[in-house]
């Protein structure tokens, strides 16, 4: 029988709070067994960005990654939040290795391609380097991964946080029974957007068609959730969505997603 | 019998010459055998303190890590020049893995202790984790060292990188022989400064007390051989300075230090 094997995605809500920050960071040091923590970034690179005279450069709303911005970006995800999270994790006895997805090729993108618009410097993933991740695990090292990645030709790229989480999932699922654990703002997937206790407590496949038919499920929510079903497609044991809480034992109000 | 492992050791006149620094990487990438490569910081750590508004600040010419300073070194050196090595590193197919101290534990320190000055945020080398980073080795993984470490109680330290390299060193002379690379500005230590040729070919412990003796020996290089001969007397097997063409095969004009 495979092990289990938690992945915790955490974005900038807790890296933001240094108090949200330092409590989740104690909870995932207790969490039992192999795990791998996985980081957005949080506003820290826009103030960066904002004080070296960097304008953010958006086209149709959507964050485009320019050189300089991906410097900002690298120094700020791989350089500072990561070291201070590694740092923080070691101090609770938990062994962890800050990593971005160029170290020992743990993580290979390419820049994205260009259609409609030229995201600049993004990428996206084309494999999770499974096996040397496996060799950190067994060695009783756990993983903090950053969302930086690389194109094996040089080039560093900025990935979405969300998509690094999924994208090892799937790929570790070959050795262990993973389970993916989002923690974002909300305690779940909500039934009505202004009751934030409205928590929807399991959803699977059949229910998540129901819901999108219904329309219940809110605009930002439905990529997210397309991303969760198809990483249970391709191996995912289970996918937990909630807040900070869903990595203490004694939490019950989340969101668990199956097949 | 064991195996040979070899330290390179590279400063701020490579790191501030994209042209020197992939020239280097390329040569570093070509060597065989099991290797670690450990930089320092250059001049851009400097150039982000200032658009950060950020002062030098130095007492008796020692520059002091406050805590502002310390996030800039931990961006440009474990985030930036870190990944940019690393990502250079893995386009030439040297399997590279970017690294701090505080990562998995590898280089335990403590923050300088305080006597005539208070450095700040400075770190004094505890321990180096052979046993770990031997496991990476071992796994085909070329370990890339910044000069960032950590007191093991969540507190980041900025470390010199000439020591990093010695104690690495000295660290994995148990297990390894050790060959311990210094790259700077000078083809090696030199007869006499004012000509850059003068390269003294070897130094044995009874030469270098001799060269002090005479006064041949600049102040700035002192604390560089006193280090050096340090690391020969714990463990480490040869000692060679010189400039980046050290780690190319055909190059004739360095320093080697022995006892």
């Amino acid at each position: 029988m495979k092990s289990k094997l938690n992945i915790v995605k955490i974005g900038g809500n807790i890296i933001n709070d240094e108090g949200a920050l330092t409590s989740f960071l104690k909870d995932f040091s207790a969490l039992k067994g192999y795990k791998i923590l996985v980081h957005g970034g949080g506003k820290k690179a826009t103030e960066l960005a904002s004080l070296m005279g960097l304008k953010p450069k958006m086209i149709n709303g959507r964050r485009i990654t320019d050189a300089a911005n991906l410097d900002v970006v690298t120094m700020v995800y791989a350089g500072l939040l990561n070291k201070k999270i590694t740092a923080q994790l070691q101090k609770n006895n938990c062994n962890a290795m800050g990593l971005s997805g160029v170290d020992a090729n743990c993580i290979l993108a390419h820049k994205r391609t260009v259609k409609d618009i030229d995201y600049g410097f993004a990428g996206d993933v084309d494999e999770v380097n499974s096996e040397f991740i496996n060799v950190l695990l067994q060695n009783n090292v756990t993983p903090v991964f950053c969302a930086i990645t690389h194109d094996k030709n040089g080039q560093l790229l900025n990935t979405n946080a969300d998509t690094i989480a999924s994208e090892i999932a799937v790929a570790m699922s070959k050795l262990f029974n993973v389970r993916l654990n989002y923690i974002f703002e909300l305690k779940g997937v909500l039934e009505s957007i202004e009751d934030k206790n409205s928590v929807i407590k399991h959803i699977n496949l059949e229910k998540y068609k129901q819901l999108i038919k219904e329309g219940v499920i809110s605009e930002g929510m439905l990529p997210k959730l397309h991303n969760c079903f198809n990483a249970l497609e391709k191996g995912v044991q289970k996918v937990k969505m909630g807040d900070a809480s869903l990595v203490k034992n004694e939490s019950n109000l989340y969101t668990t997603l199956s097949l």
